[in-house]
């Protein structure tokens, strides 16, 4: 019997390989004999720069950078293939866990750091750039990590504006003829986890704002700057000529980590990919997939909300096309979920073994992941292959 | 696709066939197509009468007789098969729940409200009584259900002693010269879930007086009564000549029901039998079992003390010798359960979608029952059997 283990981590309980040795320990109980292959994955979010460094191969570099509010952190990225390809998670310089002890500005909030990272790696000598979205406390459409990169974001009188969100409810123009060479020659990937477009009800303020800190108004002034930064961005890229990319304030994807996603895209060509698909791809789950009997996922919490870019959406598609079946086990496990279902994933159980609070399941995750992973090779064995 | 469905009731949440209508909800949402046969279970406690009542076709009675305390209590038993077996709960009139607003009184508490409706379902004609243990207030070693029924409990001056354990430190001999010959010529069947001798750590008083009230200077009182009982019932079935039923004290489950094991079986040659597997017999859970695909069970709490005569234990044994796999649901699930899976259960799995309370899932019991029953549907579908 192969089995394959492809989980996400845990939030806040377990990482992914550590889900992956809860998960084989599990199998083991059940078949002594089980040959395990265990590819622990990531989104886009936490644990994807460890996961693509192991897959492709490189290291790890930290530099001191503006934190989101502008006070030093020292934040890690990877070089890998190399030193030809950087990853850059936001959330090391820009995100929330960035702020450290300071409260929360979600007006002023920038991913200057961010773009201070992309510069030293291509100044390095990488020539592509993935950068992996989500966590991030910024609301500023990617506005500081260009500025960062040699952009300049400007008034109606042509002054520099201040970095943050609130600056764009008055940007007219972005002038781009300070961008290095080195910047403009780099391909930039933009890995996320969720679909949501730059402006409106499902936009980066009015769905994530609030997550970050925002008032009401803080958001209705966040919208209102989104929107003109959307225009903004529409000009630039129309002026530049470049195909498909007119309507970035609704492009799925465009909102991410505050509308970074739409500032890339619309000004660097970045190409946008689910983060779990790009995880996928580099750590090569399809091929371990090929002649499995069973794969294994699992994450924090399942549910119809789990988006294409999540993990256990990412395993089931390529499951279903391995035609192999797949058992997500997850802390939480909403219900129904057809469209997981319709995904390709066969089956979810919560690794909940009875009553019990978030902390107590947290502390006791490993063990109820691997019970939970042996009672479902056990019912796996006993099943009959439709 | 042929699922027979035979679980327990989920204590203070669901009957079993209710229980049945959630897995059959959650089977059909897996496979609308599945043949699925409600065989809802009990194991001698809670359900017991109503299951065996469907299963043997009759009619209930009710009865006032005196609670554990003496005051009068409306307890209802069956009449089965054209009058002739009846089928009595101990519970309902000597149980806990018998005692309504009076507080514990675990050293006079009796078994003699039982004795009375044993001795009416007699008078009736029934010639074959099944007397299903559990849930009782007292440790009497089922003196008050003797002394009702006509036999003479009497200290070492030949006085007929009181009601109650505690009284029994005293008993010296037992009378059975009044016993009419209507209850002397009825057979007796004692179902029972538990497995406890009579007396010492496992006994009747060490194990369970605690949960009736009892302190631990009433506990090291009954023990002793109990012992002293063990004595009398030893000499009383020794003179009988009647064969094996010398070592009361010790006989697996005579300590069932605060004692009254050990009285049935001593002085009205009573046949112990395991709850679930009376019922499992009187349902006919072996000739559903015949040809089925999967087995869906479950109760309310399972862990290695799931005794014999419980439920799951039960389907689990039947389930393995008709070569079907059989998968329990359960609120809270213990684990490793290798003497479970020893037994023949394939898997089992908690309702509990995430963290929860236990009044949150009581709650969402239903919805809960059959989200993991079509999980379960779904994974055995795309099983490899072994």
């Amino acid at each position: 019997m192969r089995v394959v283990l492809a989980p996400d981590s845990f939030r806040g309980s377990l990482d992914a390989p550590a889900a992956c040795d809860a998960l084989a320990a599990g199998v083991a109980s059940a078949r002594p004999d089980a040959v395990v292959t265990a590819v622990p994955m990531a989104d886009g979010g936490e644990g994807t720069l460890d996961r693509l460094l192991s897959a492709w191969g490189g290291r790890e570099v930290v530099r001191t950078v503006p934190g989101p509010l502008g006070h030093p952190v020292a934040a890690r990225y990877g070089l890998a293939r190399g030193g030809t390809t950087a990853v850059v998670e936001l959330a090391a310089a820009s995100g929330l866990t960035a702020l450290g002890q300071e409260p929360p500005d979600p007006l002023r909030a920038s991913t200057r750091g961010t773009g201070e990272l992309v510069l030293d790696a291509v100044s390095r000598g990488a020539r592509e750039v993935v950068v992996c979205l989500g966590g991030s406390a910024s609301t500023d459409g990617g506005g500081g990590l260009l500025a960062a990169l040699g952009f300049r974001l400007l008034d109606d009188r042509g002054r520099v504006l201040p970095d943050g969100g609130e600056a764009l409810r008055r940007v007219a123009a972005v002038d781009a003829s300070s961008v290095p060479d080195a910047v403009r020659r780099t391909t930039f990937r933009v890995a996320c986890d969720v679909t949501n477009p730059l402006v409106g009800p499902q936009g980066a303020a009015a769905v994530f704002a609030s997550q970050k800190g925002a008032t009401p108004e803080d958001v209705a002034v966040l919208e209102a700057a989104m929107c003109r930064w959307a225009e903004v961005l529409a000009g630039a890229t129309a002026a530049s000529g470049a195909p498909g990319r007119g309507d970035v304030a609704a492009a799925p994807g465009a909102g991410a980590a505050g509308g970074t996603a739409a500032g890339l895209v619309a000004l660097l060509g970045a190409v946008t990919v689910p983060g779990a698909a790009l995880v996928a791809g580099a750590v090569g789950l399809a091929g371990a997939l090929a002649g499995a009997d069973l794969v294994l996922t699992g994450e924090g919490r399942l549910d119809e909300q789990t988006a294409d870019g999540k993990v256990v959406s990412a395993v089931s598609r390529l499951a279903r096309e391995a035609g192999v079946p797949v058992v997500a086990v997850a802390g939480g496990v909403g219900r129904p979920l057809p469209s997981l279902h319709a995904a390709g994933l066969t089956a979810a159980f919560s690794l909940a073994d009875g009553p019990r609070t978030l902390g107590d399941m947290v502390a006791a995750a490993p063990e109820l992941l691997a019970a939970v992973a042996e009672q479902v090779v056990r019912l796996y064995g006993r099943g009959a292959a439709a």
